[in-house]
């Protein structure tokens, strides 16, 4: 349904350029949503987005723009821009966005960029600047309501009408002591519920979920998911209230990861699919592709050792496909869901052997359905009982030992705290090729006694 | 972090247990949320999980504990509970999640508990049950506030001081007509900042985004994520307010999604990690992998057909894993980097032929530079260029085409509006290794003219 919204916007957008209607399009664009804007540009040319940027009267419609777009089409789109326009809608939008678009400028722009604006807003951004991209500082919002505890809800309202109208959500109003540290919070709700005299410490939550600036962001999105709530306020390590994560961001945040573990487990790395140069897209996967690439010739040196068996009994290779093949998919199966079952927190690091155990039994039952059948095709063709047997056992050996190595591995590393993610994919698949392929000739050339 | 915090609660709980602790356990257990309470829960046997429970003195924390757990877990764990404590605690539930648990009990049980609930919650839960599990009517709470156009910012500021106190997420204040169709919106925000006798009409945006109640959860999902809103109105055919789809579900429908879609590109269909019965993972899994069975024994028949060249030349066989290996991996780099961008709508459907060259040239490029590595091998180990060339042309095939496969599958069958994810993973790779295979015995055949 929204992709064929998409699709008629971007093929109206389309026509109406290729008319020359641009009072016409003027109008619509000016009354379109940034992210359905952002949506379209992609399917543009360069020169058509800067059209279309023209268009837009809003300056913070422009900015809103920006901070949809991904980073390729972003540093294409301002190459024609005049500098001070640039500056000028980066200044209109808000800090987190408008740091994340610095940080991906050369240095050497950004620096002048940041020279060329307020002061107030170009020492925000360089404070969060300082943050590792990642981290609750590098994500947060410096735009948040702080107010004292002996602060009234009268107070706490008139001063909503008076001051922090530039704040993004203002779903929760912090409440810090003398020093800036955190002491609780108060939704807005409770503000309009308490009699107007009621100081905040009466009523304010003093058990409030926070987390430091340099937590990594997926941490800060599980809490946020975990507790189902709309912002999470950010300290220092002395509990000062340094900004606010918002739910919207989390949302952001958790489908990237989402992204990169997918895009991981299949040895694509950190490609996307907006990255537009072939180039670049080949380079990231070359060095995923060169594990296989090993895998693959370790096995080829493996079946070379049997070679003479071959010679004896040449349809042996007509099942290497099928015994890969087999072990190859279960061991996909099982690290998939150890991986997201890892990620979602359904899954703990410390019950490595109960999940083991329960991969290694479905792995054992499915061999043996699946050996039967592909050693009865073995038999039906060839008629020959001890090939047929090889067969089957190769089978439940390749599809049993994958369930295990396809569970074991991303546990393993996960319990060594690293991203069991990156373990799966062609290390796992090609692991399991070449025990497979091991076992089964070693299995065929005994039983067969070739 | 949150793992570590998890699991000293988790040993902590046990020790306690096994100790008999219970007073000092129980005021740690009343004082937890329900979210980490539920994550214990999964590491525990059902004894210790109906001892913990006893133990939650507040009835709402327990019905929050219950929307925290997945769907075996509770069953299990209700089994021993007491049906007037069952319908307790789901009365004080909100009534979309107690929806879903009652949808989760087997039809008698589920209509006895309903005939027992107070009148009001069982109809509002009745009304919910109507509608498919997995759309904006499903998945919405009816706890929203509706007011008419009329209404000052005082009144209804008034009417949140004494009404709507059940409401879970009063960020927006809807307005509608004398029919109760929806006319426009209000932030709280908005609420405090205008002046108390300003009506609603004035100030209230009348550019709401709503959505019908058949939507798809994962479309609903989109436009929340999209537009960085908290909650979306969900309408009926005629425009009436019938509830609010709020930001908290959405993070967990679209986590959901995620695993789902990875786990069906790992051909691991509906399984999760929960899933804690041995047979039932199992029967989930059989029929995936009997796609890549039936691949493999098609790529044994095709083999088996060139047997008599492989008599002459044994060493032919020692290369099937390692073209079929990149082949592989390849296919399923492109396939998920088109599904994930399909999902996350970084792709558009239409664009389907700039991404299919795309993949086409990544997978040229790669082929040819890993056909020269692994035919440079053949040529070193055997010194026959004709049997070095046939390996680097298998190669160069199998990684293009297959790229070509892995990218053109999921397209086409998005455009036809089937889930592209199901197309991917063992269809896929199965539909290479069996191309892979075909391609290397003609051409080594042909060039080695055996």
């Amino acid at each position: 349904m929204q992709t064929d919204h998409n699709r008629i916007f971007v093929e109206s957008t389309k026509r109406l350029l290729r008319r020359g209607a641009y009072s016409h399009l003027s109008k619509i664009v000016n009354k379109t949503h940034a992210a359905d804007l952002a949506a379209v540009f992609r399917s543009l040319s360069v020169e058509q987005q800067r059209k279309l940027l023209e268009m837009i009267s809003d300056i913070e419609q422009k900015g809103a723009l920006f901070s949809e777009l991904d980073e390729d089409t972003f540093l294409e789109l301002i190459e024609g821009l005049e500098f001070d326009e640039i500056v000028r809608i980066l200044e209109s939008m808000p800090t987190d966005d408008a740091a994340d678009i610095i940080g991906w400028l050369p240095e050497e722009k950004s620096q002048a960029i940041l020279e060329k604006m307020k002061t107030a807003e170009s020492e925000e951004i360089e404070d969060l600047l300082r943050y590792e991209d990642d981290t609750a500082g590098g994500i947060m919002v410096p735009d948040f309501i702080a107010l004292r505890e002996d602060v009234t809800a009268r107070e706490a309202i008139e001063s909503l009408q008076k001051e922090h109208l530039d704040v993004e959500m203002p779903f929760y109003l912090y409440v810090v002591d003398e020093y800036g540290k955190l002491v609780g919070v108060s939704s807005l709700r409770q503000l309009v519920v308490v009699g107007p005299n009621t100081p905040l410490k009466e009523f304010m939550t003093t058990d409030v979920f926070s987390v430091q600036t340099d937590m990594d962001q997926e941490e800060v999105a599980k809490i946020v998911a975990r507790y189902d709530i709309l912002a999470v306020p950010v300290v220092d390590p002395s509990n000062r209230l340094m900004g606010i994560v918002t739910v919207d961001d989390v949302i952001d945040i958790l489908r990237n990861e989402a992204t990169e573990d997918i895009l991981k487990m299949a040895g694509a790395g950190e490609e996307f699919v907006e990255t537009k140069s072939i180039l670049k897209s080949t380079r990231i996967r070359l060095p995923w592709l060169f594990a296989s690439c090993i895998g693959g010739i370790v096995a080829f040196f493996i079946i070379s050792k049997f070679e003479s068996s071959i010679y004896k009994v040449a349809y042996l290779a007509a099942f290497i496909p099928v015994i890969m093949g087999m072990g190859g998919n279960i061991g996909t199966q099982s690290s998939t869901i150890v991986v997201r079952g890892l990620a979602t927190g359904r899954l703990n690091v410390r019950d490595i052997w109960s999940v083991v155990f329960k991969e290694l039994a479905i792995g054992s039952i499915l061999g043996l359905v699946y050996g039967t059948l592909i050693g009865s095709v073995a038999q039906f063709r060839y008629s020959i009982e001890a090939l047929a047997i090889s067969v089957a056992l190769a089978v439940i050996c390749s599809m049993s030992i994958a369930a295990l190595v396809g569970s074991l591995v991303p546990m393993g590393f996960a319990r060594i705290n690293v991203d069991p993610a990156v373990a799966t994919g062609p290390f796992v698949t090609t692991a399991i090729d070449i025990i497979s392929v091991f076992f089964y000739f070693t299995i065929a050339t005994t039983l067969l006694d070739i």
